[in-house]
C-alpha cells in the first residue's frame, strides 16, 4: 500500500484495535467510514476478538460486521459498550471532532455515548488545532425533512451565517438531497474556525428539527492519527 | 352542550378564531387535539375565511382541514404563517405550555414557530400558575426509538428523576408503545412543579435522541380559556 492516506488510515485503525480492544471485553462499537474498514479488517485478523458482540453505527457498518462473520448487536440490547472505535472528519487538539461526512453522525453519537471508551482513528489530514480549519465541507447537521428550510433560516438569522455558507447536501446517485439512514436530510454549515465547539453544538441542537449535529465534544478518550511517514501519532484527552 | 369542559373548549376556540383570524390573512396554522376541532368548526361557519391556506400539525389536523373542504398547505411551501391556533395540556401564567398529550408536539412546534402569532385555546382545567401542577401525565418527550432507553437513563442520571417518574407511553389499540406521526416513541417524564420551563426544555432537548420536547416556552402571544361559567378568560403574554 503506497498511498500515504490509505496507509495512515490502516496504521491508525490497527494500532487502536491492538491497544484498545481486549479479548476480555464483551461489546464493541463499530463506527462508519473508510477508516473503519481497517478496524474491522484488523479485528478479523485477531481470532481472539471474534467472540465479542459488535454494535454498528450505520448500514455500512452493519454490513462490515455481517460480512466479517462477527456477532451483530444493538445498543438497545447492549446499552453499555466497552469500547467504540470510529473515524472523524477533523479532530482538534482537545479531541473534539467534526463527524458526518458520511451522514451517520446520529447513530455514531449514540454508540459513542454508550461506550466506556470512545476511540478516534484517522489519517494525518484530519488533525487540526481548531475545528473548521482542515475539514472545509462544513459541520453536518441532520434535520427532519419538514424543517430543512426553517433550520437554514435559523442558521442565517440566529447563528449569523451567510446564505453561501449553508447548503442542503445533494445526492449523487439519486435526484434531490441525500437521505440519511434515518430518513432525514443533511445541511452542511460553514462556521469558519470553531473556537468553542461545545457551545456551537448546543446552539444548533436546540433548533427545532435538528436531529443531530456532527460535532462530538468532550467524548473521545484518545485519537490515533496515521502519519505520512508511517508512524502513528497518539493524542490523549 | 351542557358539558362545561366541552363548552369551555368551544367558547375558547370560537373566540380565538373571531379575534385572531382575519379575511385579509393568507396562511393559518391548525393545531391538534380536541379543542382544535372547534377551531375548524368555527372557521367553517365563517365563509370569508374559506379562501385561506391552512397548515396542519398532525394527521388528525390534516383530516380536519381536508374534510372541511379547506385548502391544505405545507410549512415548506408557506414558511411564514399569519396565525397558528392550537390547544395545550397546561398553560402557566407566562403562557408557557405543556403540549404533547396527543403526541403531536413536533409538528405543532414547527408550525407555531413559523407563525407571526401563536394563539392557545383551552378549557379552564388547563390553566395553572406553574407547569406540572395541573397536567399530571408528565412532560411528553418524543424520542428516536433506538434511544428511548438511553434517554430514560439520562433523565434518571442527569436530570435526577426517579424510575417511577419516567415511562415509555404505551399504545391502547396496538401492541407496544405509541408510535408518533413521525415514527418515534414518547416518554412521559414527571418533574413535579416546573419553576423554569425554558431551562428544562434546553436540558432535555440537548440529550441525544430527543426529537422534540412538549414544552413551549415564550411562544404564545395570547391564551383563551373557556370557563365553567360560560365566560372566556383571555391571558396575554
Amino acid at each position: 500500500m503506497s498511498n500515504p492516506v490509505e496507509e495512515g488510515k490502516r496504521l491508525a485503525a490497527y494500532r487502536a484495535v491492538d491497544e484498545y480492544i481486549k479479548p476480555e471485553h464483551k461489546v464493541i462499537g463499530i463506527g462508519s467510514g473508510s477508516t473503519v474498514v481497517y478496524v474491522v479488517q484488523r479485528i478479523l485478523e485477531r481470532p481472539e476478538l471474534k467472540h465479542l458482540v459488535y454494535i454498528p453505527t450505520s448500514f455500512q457498518s452493519k454490513l462490515l460486521i455481517i460480512e466479517g462473520g462477527l456477532t451483530l448487536g444493538s445498543v438497545e440490547q447492549y446499552p453499555v459498550i466497552d469500547v467504540t472505535i470510529d473515524g472523524a472528519d477533523e479532530v482538534d487538539s482537545q479531541l473534539n471532532a467534526i463527524k458526518g461526512g458520511g451522514a451517520c453522525q446520529f447513530q455514531e453519537k449514540v454508540v459513542a455515548e454508550a461506550a466506556k471508551k470512545f476511540v478516534i482513528v484517522a489519517d494525518y489530514r484530519k488533525k487540526s488545532k481548531i475545528l473548521g480549519t482542515q475539514w472545509l465541507k462544513g459541520v453536518p447537521i441532520e434535520v427532519v425533512p419538514l424543517t430543512y428550510q426553517s433550520v437554514i433560516n435559523s442558521l442565517l438569522n440566529k447563528l449569523s451565517l451567510q446564505p453561501q455558507e449553508v447548503a442542503l447536501r445533494m445526492a449523487v446517485n439519486k435526484a434531490g438531497p441525500v437521505v440519511t439512514d434515518n430518513g432525514n436530510f443533511v445541511i452542511d454549515a460553514h462556521f469558519g474556525p470553531i473556537e468553542d465547539p461545545a457551545s456551537l453544538l448546543k446552539e444548533i441542537k436546540l433548533l427545532t428539527g435538528v436531529y443531530e449535529v456532527g460535532l462530538f465534544c468532550n467524548m473521545a478518550e484518545v485519537a490515533f492519527f496515521g502519519e505520512a511517514d508511517g508512524s502513528v501519532d497518539v493524542l490523549k484527552a
